[in-house]
C-alpha cells in the first residue's frame, strides 16, 4: 500500500490523515484479501459442509473491510457515516474471527490465520475509531 | 497483505500459487488505494474542473483493480474469465497511468505517485497473464 | 432484480426472506447507482467546487449501499454484523440524503432524484432493521 | 434502478445515455445479485461438494458484474477500458451460465434461474459493446 499511503500524506484537503487511518486502511485490505482466501480455502476442505458458516461470515466480512477500505483511501471521510461503518466493520471482523478460531483451533490453518487478520483489522477499526 | 498471502500459500485447493499471482494481489490492491486516493485528492485542487477526466479514471481503475483483487485472492481463477479481467485491468490502469503522468508532469504530486502504482499493476498483470 | 428474487424465494437455506428484505435489496441497488450517476453528474456542473462534498458522500453511500445489497443478496446474513450493517447504510443515506436535498432545492434535478433514492434506502433500511 | 435511470437520462455530461447502457446497467445489477444468491443457494445444498466450482464462478461473475454495473452508472466511461471491461463481463457471465445450465439441467431451480440472468448480462454486455 506504499503509493496509496504516499498520496494521503500529501493530499491537499487531508492534511490529518493519522497513523491510525493509515493503519486502518492497511488492515482492511490484508483482511478482505485474508477473508476471500479462507473461504475459497473453505470450499477446498475435504467437509466443506461442516465449514459452510465460516465461508458466509467470510464474504460478509470480506465485503464490509472492502468498503471501509474504500472509504478510508479516500481520506476525507468524517462523522456519524464513518463511525457507524467503522461499527459495521468491528462487527463483521469480530463474528469471523469467533468463527475462525474455532475452526483454528481444529487444525485448519488458513481459519486461523483469517482469524488474526480479522482481530488486527478490528484492533485496527477500534483504534480509529477511539481518535474520532 | 501478509496474513492473505500465507492463506494463500496453504490454501488446500490451489497448490500452484505463484509468485506473480501474490505480487499482482498486491498491486491490485496498492493501486485500487491510489486512485481512490487520488480521485479525492483531485477534487480538493484548486481547479477541480481541469481534473474531472482523471478522477472519472481513477474511479473506474480503482474498481476494476478492486474486482481483480478479490478474484485473485481466491486462489483458483483461471482460463478466459481470469484473461479477460486481466485484460480489463491493464486497460483501465493504462488510461489512468497516461493520464496521470500528464498531470504529474505539471507538478500534481498525487496524480505522479498515482501513475506510478497504475504502472506497476499494469506491468503485474501483464507479468501474471505471460504465465497463464 | 427479478432473477436475484425469484432465487431467494426458492433459496434452500434462506425460507425467511422477507418482503423486507427483498424491497431493502432493491433500494441498495438502486441507491448505490443513483448515487454514483448523482456523483459524476455532479463533476459535470459548471461549478464543480460546489459539489465537492456531495460527491465525496455519493462515493460513501454508494460503496455502503453496493456491500449492503450484496450482503443481503446471500439471504442468510443476521444477527449483529447485519444490524450494524443496516446501521451503517442508514447513516450513509441520511447524510447523503440530507446534502442532495439542500442542492436539489436550489434546482439541481440529479441531487434531487438522488436525495430521494437516498431516503428510500434509508427506510427500507429502517424497516428490514426493526423486523430483526 | 428507476432513481439512477432517471439521474442518468438527465445528466449535463452524459447527453447520449443509451437504451442499450441503461438495460446492461440493469442487467448487471440483477446478475450481480442472482448470482450472490445463487453462490448462497448452493452452500445450503445437501452435497455442497458437487458445487464447489458453481460457487467459484458465480462469486467471480458477481464482482466483474458489480463492477462494470459501478462504471456504467457514472454514465461516461468509454473507449478501450469500457471495451475491455464488457469483454471481461461477458467471459465471467458465458463461464457462470455454461456451468448454472448443467445444474439447471440436473434440477436445481436456484441454478437454473441464475443462468438466465448470466444469459441475460452477458446478451446486454454485447449489444452494449455493439454500439460502441
Amino acid at each position: 500500500m506504499h503509493h496509496a499511503q504516499q498520496i494521503l500524506q500529501t493530499h491537499p484537503g487531508a492534511p490529518t490523515v493519522s497513523r491510525e487511518l493509515l493503519a486502518c486502511l492497511a488492515a482492511c485490505h490484508d483482511c478482505e484479501a485474508a477473508c476471500l482466501a479462507c473461504a475459497d480455502a473453505c470450499l477446498s476442505e475435504e467437509n466443506v459442509k461442516h465449514m459452510v458458516g465460516c465461508i458466509r461470515l467470510d464474504r460478509d466480512c470480506a465485503a464490509v473491510c472492502g468498503t471501509l477500505g474504500a472509504v478510508l483511501a479516500r481520506g476525507t471521510a468524517s462523522g456519524e457515516p464513518l463511525t457507524a461503518l467503522l461499527d459495521a466493520c468491528i462487527a463483521a471482523c469480530k463474528a469471523c474471527a469467533d468463527e475462525c478460531e474455532r475452526h483454528g483451533k481444529m487444525g485448519m490453518e488458513h481459519c486461523r490465520v483469517c482469524a488474526e487478520a480479522c482481530r488486527a483489522c478490528e484492533q485496527a477499526c477500534r483504534q480509529l475509531r477511539a481518535t474520532g
